[in-house]
């Protein structure tokens, strides 16, 4: 048996509605759904991005699944294209985000990396980079 | 902007050995690198799926990457079929891993939830629940 693709990433964030707006405005998801305090679910092109209160998603009694929830600073990377990289630069500066690093990898392909409200480790990356 | 769809998606273990055996044997991804004792990366398809030890990553000195890291269960989901979910049932149990919990989603969808070896939470599930 294999799974296919990865369908559900997730983060977590103290400060669900500053997350929110932050998703839609800097990175362009769109809203699927919302449980006031305890989730934002956000549609990623084919893939879906789940933001979880942990202090919710840990009790037992706010959750009908599986208990779930972390802290500290989580990684995602979302894929962009070489021709959309300057664009990203300036779309973040225009967002007031500092990019914390660049790195141009010697097997090719293009990271900008950057944090989210709640400190989240994102990345813009081209698939060079996995050879995709 | 827009990013397109999430290309990494990570996790957090402390037993990287372990973790790699249980996600090639029972998820079936493929071992794209890895580091010893920081992190095991692998390929889902066409996304890829990082195992980090965050003991390692959080140290400033064995990083070129912006510091990550992060303790308690996370989640991810694995995109499956409707015609696989019997022999993911089969195949789980064969590996002696416990299924937490299944559930039958009322907009459409199925998922089987259970834990990797680190207690975080995965997900095999069908795409209709997000009506993909």
């Amino acid at each position: 048996m294999k799974v296919k693709r990865v369908l559900e990433t997730c983060l977590y964030v103290a400060d669900l509605d500053k997350a929110e707006r932050f998703y839609q405005d800097v990175l362009g998801l769109e809203i699927i759904s919302k449980a006031e305090g305890r989730h934002v679910f956000l549609r990623c092109e084919s893939t879906v991005f789940l933001l979880f209160n942990p202090e919710m998603t840990m009790q037992p009694t706010e959750s009908q699944v599986p208990l779930h929830g972390a802290h500290g600073p989580c990684h995602v990377g979302f894929e962009t294209s070489d021709a959309e990289l300057e664009g990203w630069r300036q779309h973040l500066k225009a967002h007031q985000v500092e990019i914390e690093m660049e790195i141009d990898w010697p097997q090719g392909g293009h990271s900008i990396y950057f944090r989210d409200p709640d400190g989240n480790s994102l990345e813009v990356v081209t698939p060079k980079i996995w050879g995709f």
